[in-house]
C-alpha cells in the first residue's frame, strides 16, 4: 500500500513569509503522493478590522457572518492559497488549490444552532475522493483552505484541522495515510514551558495516562481528540510538532499510533 | 472530433447576482465538455475603495501595483470565483476553479515596461493542457479567473478576454473548439444604437468592409483582434453576444469564423 501525507500547516506560519517560503521548498521535496491543508492566519482578521468588519468570537470561535464568510473565502482561498500553489510551481511541485466546493471534494451542513448560533461555519458530512486519487495519480498536490460547501450553493468556513483528519480518513482505504499537524510547538509537552520535554509516543493507554495527570489540557484536548479520532478511523499514524519534524531526522516530535 | 466550449462571462453577469445565478443554471445544462473563464466586475474596484487603496487606471487598463493585485486575488480568485463553483456544483455541473497556477495552467511572463509600466500584469506565454484534459475527460469543467502566474511564485493580472482565446486555441488540436464571449450586447451592431442590427457572420473579408466603413471602432477592435488571433489559430469559431445565445436559440448574436 502506498503512502499518503496530509500536512496541515497553520498560524505560525502562515503569517510568516519567510517561514512560509521556507516550508514550502521543503514541502515540495517530499516524495509520494501528499496533500496539504492550511489555516488561516491573522490575515483574516487583519482585512476585517480594515474593512470595519467587526469579528465576533464565541469561547475561541469565530463566529461567520455573511460578511465575514466574505473575507475568509477572499483571504483563505484567493491569497493565502494562491500564493502557496504559485510558490509550490516555483519549487516544482505541481499543485492545484481547492477549497471543498472545488470538485465537489469536501460536503458540509451548516452548524445547527443550539445555543450558540455559529452562522456560516460547516461540519464535515463526507469527502469524495475520486477526483483527488486522479491528481494524486497525476502527481498533482491539492492544497486545501479551511472552506467547504453545502453542495446547496453556500460555502462554509470549516476548522482546518477538522479537514486534514478527515481527508485522512476518507483516504486510509486506498493508501497508508500519515496525518501531520505542523504547530508552533515540538509536540505534546510533559512541561509546557520547556519544548524539550517532548512526549514522543502517545498510544489510547498513555493518552489516558496523561489525561489523568492533567498534561494534556486546554488547547491540546481537541487537537488530541482529532488525532485519537482519525487513529480510530485507520489513519496509520498522526504526528504533532514543529514543520521541521518533516525534513529534519533531527527534530522531536509527538506520533500518535493505535499501540 | 468532440466538440469543447470556452465560454467567457464580464462584468454584466458578475455584478448581477440574479444574472450570474441565471446564467450558471443555464451553463450547467450545457452538454459536452466545457471551460468557463470569468472577469473581474466591478468588486475588486469596490474592495479597493473600502481598503483606500488607490485604483491606477491609464488608457482604460488597471496599473495592478502589489496592493492592487493581492485585491485582485482575494476577489477573482476568492470570493467570485469559489461562489460561482459552489453554485455550479448545487446545479450538479462539477467544477473546480483555476488560476494559471494551479495545476501551471496559464504561464506568462510580467508585461515588460516601455511606456507605460502596468505592473503585476502579465501577458500568456503558454498552457499546459494536460490536467485539463484530464479533468474535462472526467466530466469537470476549469473555472478560470483572469489570474496567472510566471512559474517563478508571482502570480500575475491577466486579461480575461485573453485567457479564454488563449484557452481555445491550446484546446484546437485536440477537440473542435469553439470560442463565446459574452457580454451587454447582440453581438457587433451596425448602429451602436440599435441592438436590432446585427452582423450575424464576419469573416476576415467582411471584417476588412466593416473596418473600412468605420462600424468596428473602440472597445470593439481589441475584442474582434482578440477573434481572429483564435480564429488564425484554428479555433473553429468565435461567437459574441448575450449570453442567452448559448441556449435561446432565437437570440441574435455576431458569428466569427474563416470563410
Amino acid at each position: 500500500m502506498e503512502t499518503l501525507k496530509v500536512i496541515k500547516i497553520g498560524g505560525n506560519i502562515i503569517d510568516d513569509a519567510i517561514a512560509l517560503e521556507n516550508f514550502l521548498m521543503e514541502f515540495s521535496k517530499i516524495e509520494g503522493p501528499k496533500i496539504l491543508v492550511h489555516g488561516g492566519g491573522k490575515l483574516a482578521t487583519k482585512l476585517a478590522e480594515q474593512m470595519q468588519v467587526e469579528v465576533q468570537m464565541v469561547e475561541g470561535r469565530r463566529i461567520t457572518n455573511a460578511e465575514t464568510l466574505d473575507i475568509i473565502t477572499m483571504v483563505y482561498a484567493g491569497k493565502i492559497n494562491k500564493n502557496i500553489v504559485a510558490a509550490l510551481q516555483k519549487n516544482s511541485c505541481n499543485s492545484i488549490g481547492f477549497t471543498g466546493a472545488d470538485g465537489n471534494t469536501i460536503v458540509s451542513v451548516k452548524r445547527p444552532i443550539k445555543e450558540i448560533d455559529y452562522g456560516f461555519a460547516g461540519d464535515v458530512t463526507y469527502i469524495n475522493t475520486k477526483v483527488l486519487e486522479t491528481l494524486l495519480n497525476n502527481h498533482i498536490t491539492p492544497v486545501f483552505c479551511a472552506i467547504t460547501h453545502d453542495k446547496n450553493g453556500q460555502l462554509l468556513n470549516t476548522n482546518a484541522d477538522t479537514i486534514a483528519s478527515e481527508l485522512a480518513i476518507a483516504f486510509a482505504k486506498k493508501y497508508q495515510t500519515q496525518l501531520y499537524y505542523c504547530f508552533e510547538k515540538n509536540g505534546v509537552l510533559l512541561d509546557v514551558h520547556n519544548d524539550d520535554s517532548v512526549v514522543e509516543n502517545i498510544n489510547q493507554e498513555k493518552y489516558q495516562e496523561l489525561l489523568k495527570e492533567e498534561i494534556i489540557a486546554d488547547g491540546m484536548l481537541p487537537k488530541l481528540n482529532n488525532c485519537f479520532h482519525a487513529i480510530d478511523q485507520k489513519v496509520d499514524k498522526v504526528c504533532i510538532g514543529k514543520s521541521e519534524m518533516l525534513y529534519n531526522q533531527n527534530s522531536k516530535f509527538t506520533t500518535i499510533q493505535a499501540s
